[in-house]
């Protein structure tokens, strides 16, 4: 018997935002939709989870196709209260986390909610998709991120039984019109760090704030088969993502001097 | 001229723990300590930073040897600031980052706010620690914790030179007093992940909610290479970490797949 597939989207933007209603569409085109994502914006909120405090999920859109819940936690959390609450006992085909407003590519695939939640959806032996657009435009156009976005999930649906678990996809699409897009490259995760420039100033009671703001220093501009490369000669940039933090280099190292 | 070494110390369960305490004692046994921890608890804040609000930092602490500040944002927000304003400009010898309430051994390395924290400090290229007590409460006694912490500084600081950077280690410690603690072990994090079980209940209003709590799926619980097998057999963890999250081996597997 052929049942329907299940497509759990989340995102780290709110399901307010139009990236999210792009990856509900999009998702609803390959199966029943059911979404749980923040009630309000969770960008930058890594894989972070909520310990200390208890959480209030709302129904906010219910119909054959697509059911959509708010809510309280990270995403992550919403990763987590799909698949060991809602979802026990029921397959799910595949997870989308976005359409993220703003690139996931090169080290922010750390800090961001949106790949955060698509890590977590790996672990439950679900492929699992985070999806970017290079635009924090809050109005952006995701024709390009929808269209290759919709050829990736065509791909890893199609391949699903014969690739290995955890699957994660970090798919990140530039800023840039969709027939203007070159095509897609399998990429590894560009080295780089960010350096911030903290704007100080007093806020009306004379006290000093402090508000984040930073650039990305690509630590290797030229090397071809990173996914900042690709972002910036207008191919869409696929980095399959795994979790062992081990720098096993380093082990060698510490040989001795660790003792 | 020989000058003054500083150490920067953060944590995530915030500078009135007597985890932070006892890593700024510990510190200002190598050096003049200045540290910046956040106002309250972050724990399970993974890499999160603030974009969206300003942040307020006050100082609270100040002597000839150790100056703390209490900081309104996240762990990485407090390494962050740490290296991009108030250390601009000046030499950092070492990070230290703890003692952590709790272990961040295996997985738990990318949830914890104390690792982020350490991770973020390793990218400014100074050698980063994270030290963890594998015991959540908060009287924790820390002897073994700051005993095998004050070793591993040691080998840190005087290897320094010759290590490559970013140079980050997750040092995990077993809730057993300190002299039942067989020694150190150089591992890799442990495969495996959470499994929650969301605890759910009605609040006097009426709503339900919903609470987070869960158990670590140890994959290789055999396996005696790993930080998992260190603990549960007396010994300190010591895992270096690194942040390419390319998962390489699945590249290949996507060859032809994605295209």
């Amino acid at each position: 018997m052929q049942t329907e597939r299940v497509i759990f989207v989340t995102n780290d933007d709110s399901y307010l935002s139009k990236g999210f209603r792009a990856a509900v569409n999009l998702a609803s085109e390959f199966g029943r939709v059911v979404a749980i994502a923040p009630d309000r914006v969770q960008s930058g909120m890594s894989q972070a989870i909520t310990i200390n405090q208890p959480l209030f999920m709302r129904k906010v859109e219910s119909s054959e196709r697509v059911e959509i819940y708010a809510f309280s936690g990270t995403p992550v959390d919403c990763a987590k209260i799909a698949f060991d609450h809602l979802f026990v006992g029921r397959k799910v085909d595949l997870v989308l986390s976005g359409i993220n407003h703003g690139s996931n590519a090169a080290v922010n695939v750390m800090y961001s909610g949106t790949m955060g939640a698509a890590i977590e959806g790996s672990f439950y032996s679900v492929p699992s998709i985070g999806l970017s657009l290079d635009d924090h435009d809050a109005d952006a156009d995701f024709e390009g991120a929808v269209k290759y976005g919709r050829m990736v999930i065509k791909s890893v649906l199609e391949a699903a039984t014969e690739l290995p678990r955890p699957l994660c996809l970090n798919v990140n699409v530039p800023r840039i019109a969709a027939d203007q897009i070159e095509g897609i490259r399998l990429c590894r995760q560009t080295r780089g760090f960010w350096r911030e420039e903290f704007y100080a100033r007093q806020d009306p009671h004379g006290r000093e704030y402090f508000w984040l703001t930073g650039a990305f220093q690509n630590a290797e501009p030229e090397a071809e088969d990173t996914d900042e490369w690709a972002l910036a000669h207008r191919y869409v940039a696929v980095v399959p993502v795994q979790v062992d933090m081990t720098d096993y280099r380093m082990l060698g190292s510490l040989q001795g001097v660790i003792k």
